[in-house]
């Protein structure tokens, strides 16, 4: 019924994550409409970032030489390592700019279910790091859910012999999130994490 | 923050209709970790498309000719000509199937605050191939809101002279609505335009 391009197109579009065949349908419709130049920005820059990025031969984190922008930064203190589930989660850290320290990328949690055990992450090279002891503090940032929080146990069982402390992303209210709405899980971590302000 | 290949390609995401920052974000850590066949084929389909389409000569159609896919169509009906604002609303009526006739492509509707009178739309070339005196009736399929039905009348007005009959779609209510939420203008055409059944 389309032409075989905007066909084409329309199928390439809609295999992207969230983007459903009404919305690859608009955003095709779009890009016929586009002048050439924006539609061909766009397909360079993907294409671009597949030509550049790769892992970072430290800590798993994007990069675009052999060090990502945070191993590379001789500023950022070696004291703490925060280890994450994906390299977004970096990003989503590096936002808050409250942490100066390094990065650890695991490339996921620990998934019995879909065969996704300690060997299968980066976990290796996270040993290796701490082994040259330089590392005081392992911050361990893998998202507050069932999968995440027994990550995050199997690497404390793991870490402390080595003498690092090991801690984990403070559970609670989110900021400007209202009390009435809290599930109880939430809302019950809020009360045994409190904090004496006077 | 982020690598620069990645800002570059999030920058030009979120320049999409209907994609913010977030989604954007999203869209761009998907294609880094994604395969780059699969990134280069969603490039490639949308610079095909670009290199590709242009606009058929006869109805202002998307084609990959000169000439559309309807138009070319030997087998379509030219005794109807139905007239869309965008080349989009042509695969939607083409989607019901209940058409067999030829299109015209306005290219927009009559938009006086945006400057846009019946000198920007493809309104000669629609006369043009009226007053070949082929065609029997004009259906105006512009969408049935204020700017769309006074498109339709200026349509009305300056064809109807030519003896051909000119429709209008139906308005009513959409099959697997419901009344009780219809609003007041839908459910009132709905009455005015109600069918003998039995």
């Amino acid at each position: 019924m389309y032409s075989q391009s905007v066909q084409a197109l329309i199928d390439e579009l809609s295999r992207l994550p969230g983007i459903g065949p009404k919305g690859a349908q608009r955003l095709a419709f779009h890009m016929v409409k586009a002048p050439a130049e924006t539609v061909a920005d766009l397909a360079n820059a993907m294409l671009e970032v597949k030509a550049k990025i790769r892992f970072c031969d430290v800590c798993g984190n994007y990069a675009e030489d052999d060090q990502c922008l945070v191993c590379a930064n001789t500023r950022r203190s070696g004291d703490a390592i925060c280890i994450v589930e994906e390299a977004k989660d970096v990003e989503a850290i590096e936002r808050t700019g409250e942490y100066m320290g390094r990065y650890h990328v695991l490339g996921g949690v620990i998934d019995p279910i879909n065969n996704i055990g300690p060997d299968e992450l980066n976990i290796a090279s996270l040993m290796r790091r701490l082994s040259s002891g330089d590392t005081q503090e392992v911050i361990v940032a893998t998202n507050p859910n069932v999968a995440g929080e027994a990550t995050a146990a199997y690497l404390a069982r793991l870490i402390a012999p080595l003498g690092v402390t090991v801690s984990r992303l403070a559970s609670g209210l989110p900021v400007g999130g209202d009390l009435e709405y809290a599930d109880e899980i939430t809302l019950g971590r809020a009360f045994a994490g409190r904090r004496v302000v006077a």
